[in-house]
């Protein structure tokens, strides 16, 4: 089987939308990602860090989906990283309450030395020089290095971020992100500035306005599942992305074409991802609800013109 | 060959985007549609009225496409339908500068007796009352009504607008529009229950986001065609129902699966018409453009799961 390791926030969210709140519960992208990825056939792990608060429960749930969590260093004493947000009435929007980096903020990250070989690499929202640190200390060059950031890096850390871009093969960023990075508003020229920053694929989520995947000069684009109601947004990138990369792992095919794929199946699993508050949705995912839902994004987009 | 009515405005437009500006060039979404409908094989008609400030020409631009205005009435002494718009620096907002509706005021519309049989009819965005008054000239019943129309006719004519959408087949409406006549947010609801005030298809335009279209539980997308720049976005809703209408026309084919090959056409037309400002580039088309274009909406969109 194919390895994939992801590193990302392993976490606990407090959400609000306009449907509910919820108390401390299971979040952080790595948490995500694993989750989206455990649908495919592979074996994964995740490289994070949280602090002895963090319940066995949650460490269990991650174990139960085959996810190895030996790179989950757990801080003695320290506390878990805690996000809370608060979702404006159309959900496209939000404020963020709380940000308590707790034992993320000295992160020292950890690869198994089992998944130093790994086929591919997810490289979850987290500092940059912690990515850095992850893609440092692989035996192997993998086949695929796939990076999700966002705008905090930008305003932050850019030297360091631009120094992860330049290494990755696949970045995966949302518009306003492209467009803050590139200083181009129009997505096709955002995509070509980002292109000559490193990656060969370029990957810009647009939220429920879909996903679309530019490299060299060919795009393919994949609509989000329209739903009769989203509930909470919270870990849709993530799971986009753990998807992407949860099938290029499986499928050891990094070809344009079978990118298509990928992102089909990764705007497929955030399509759940966003029905329920937190990881509730997706710890509750069946394999055939996935593919009960490919054929509906196939009937959303396939038409048949003879040209 | 199928015929296609069209009613809708031949105008006067004014337009300052951040790209440029424009003096009094010819606009109107009656225009819009019979340019972009002209692209198939049918007989279409414009009825409408102008001023006799307007411009041979202008009449001779749409002749030339075979394009039959013998119910396009020219008001002696009177003023065309003026339009002037600004357009913010994202495009996807606009102030209207000037509306001076002139010979529209009064206007009562003839359909030529050739068309009171015409296969389809696309009900550009006009007086609720106008749209009615075309529908109730028939001599037969179209095989199929497609209806466009804005929130200005929601504020202003409510009761009016039931009425015709009551009678329609087909609904085109943006987002905006769709959440304000249902009040619904969620556009899956939103299509929901204005397909319950009449319409058996609604299509949803969503600019830059693309189109969907919903019928019974099924829904289809196409996306818009991510472009490196989009210049002037005046009638590229309009253009887009001329495609959707002008492909029905010409396929004799209402079904649904053929309904999702119009959307794409429509996608399609509506690509071209914001390269350049006004008419511009929708005058000077070729077929072979749109054929090249298509190719590109098939490699966007089209994938190859094995499910």
């Amino acid at each position: 089987m194919n390895k994939l390791l992801i590193v990302g926030t392993v976490a606990f969210d407090a959400i609000e939308t306009p449907f509910g709140k919820t108390d401390k519960i299971l979040g952080g992208a790595g948490t995500y990602i694993g989750l989206s990825a455990s649908h495919f056939n592979l074996e994964s792990a995740i490289v994070s860090v949280v602090g002895d608060d963090f319940p066995q429960e949650y460490l269990d749930l991650l174990t139960d989906r085959n996810i190895d969590i030996s790179g989950l260093e757990i801080v003695k004493g320290g506390k878990t990283f805690f996000w809370s947000g608060l979702y404006h009435n159309d959900l496209n929007s939000r404020d963020t309450l709380a940000t308590e980096l707790n034992v993320l903020a000295d992160f020292q990250p950890k690869v198994p030395q089992k998944f130093k070989t790994a086929d591919v690499v997810m490289l979850g929202n987290l500092h940059p020089l912690v990515q850095i640190s992850v893609l440092d200390q692989m035996d192997v060059k993998p086949k695929l290095v796939v990076l999700d950031t966002m705008n905090f890096w930008m305003d932050c850390a850019l030297p360091e971020l631009m120094e992860v871009i330049k290494r990755v093969d696949v970045i995966t960023i949302n518009d306003e992100e492209a467009r803050q990075l590139s200083g181009e508003y129009s997505l096709v020229k955002a995509a070509a500035k980002i292109h000559a920053m490193g990656p060969e694929y370029v990957v810009i989520k647009k939220g429920e306005h879909g996903a679309l995947l530019f490299h060299d000069h060919k795009i393919f684009f994949a609509p989000a599942l329209p739903l009769e109601e989203v509930f909470d947004p919270t870990g849709a990138g993530d799971t986009f992305a753990g998807g992407f990369a949860g099938y290029i792992t499986q499928s050891e095919n990094i070809s344009f074409e079978n990118m298509k794929n990928a992102i089909i199946y990764g705007s497929n699993l955030a399509s759940f991802c966003v029905e329920r508050f937190g990881t509730e949705r997706m710890v509750h995912l069946e394999k055939d609800e996935v593919i009960a839902r490919l054929q509906q994004f196939k009937s959303l987009t396939q038409f048949d013109i003879e040209i």
